[in-house]
């Protein structure tokens, strides 16, 4: 695809987190299921929701703009994901594996996070200000849910990361 | 590799980012190669001395604790560079070219911080103080390099994202 314009650039990355955001559903239900700290497993299964509506938003926008609804297969999220995958089954100790999955989330809140921010500063541009509030939401959702799982690991009381530490030194 | 404990999770973060910046410090060279305006250009040469300087401090880091230097690949960062490798080439325009490099740039930048993010939290909590710092140190530079790219393309002015929208309406 090539690309001539901002406009293009803005539809490519639409593009490309609407197929990142497809493929975080499925591994989001995974750490779910896996995750051993309560509010851990609950954080997921909240973001997973979170998901299924920014899933709608970004159809919405695109349906705003007349274009097709459809991904465009993003190299960057399978690799994040891939090496989630592979942090998860390499830990076997519970209490470890809930901190690799913390951070596995939290490379790709990083991802979407750079995507987001740059998806607004390209609407602003183009003047498509319905568009950019609508990708202004997401980027909100996306940045609360980092810093939610940055407190998780880092409640020195119970926090992940100390849990981890306590029960595999 | 299996890891049975956080400290072997932190090493294993380690090497992966260590990986990503010797795989970044190709990227930037054709980067900064590649980009149009003078200010961007600029700020990938300069960011390619500072991760010079970061894989000095990694090798410290992994010295200072008896560990042999070495990565591990990182697919996530491989993800991330095929991404940006391809914004490149699917773009002809100059100053679209220039705020596509912008957003690969700060996908990768946010890749790490979320790393170098989790490795202090996991210093901190393994009482790795001497370590923590110098990985503090490197995740201010990372902020700061994600922050001065932001700049660029926002300036509203002279800002890439502007240009890209003049040139390529």
């Amino acid at each position: 695809m090539d690309m001539e314009n901002l406009y293009d650039l803005f539809v490519e990355q639409l593009r490309d987190i609407y197929y990142a955001e497809n493929q975080l559903l499925k591994a989001l239900k995974k750490m779910s299921e896996k995750a051993t700290c309560p509010d851990l497993s609950a954080a997921y299964s909240e973001h997973l929701e979170e998901t299924r509506g920014q899933i709608e938003t970004l159809e919405r926008v695109m349906q705003s703009l007349d274009l097709e609804v459809k991904g465009e297969k993003c190299e960057a999220i399978m690799g994040i994901l891939k090496e989630a995958d592979e942090l998860i089954s390499e830990t076997e100790n519970e209490a470890v594996r809930d901190a690799a999955m913390i951070l596995a989330a939290q490379k790709v809140e990083h991802y979407e996070i750079a995507t987001y921010g740059t998806l607004c500063a390209f609407a602003d541009c183009l003047g498509l200000d319905a568009q950019a509030e609508l990708l202004r939401n997401i980027l909100a959702e996306e940045r609360s849910a980092d810093e939610k799982l940055t407190k998780l690991a880092m409640n020195l009381k119970n926090g992940v990361n100390k849990t981890a530490m306590q029960e595999a030194a």
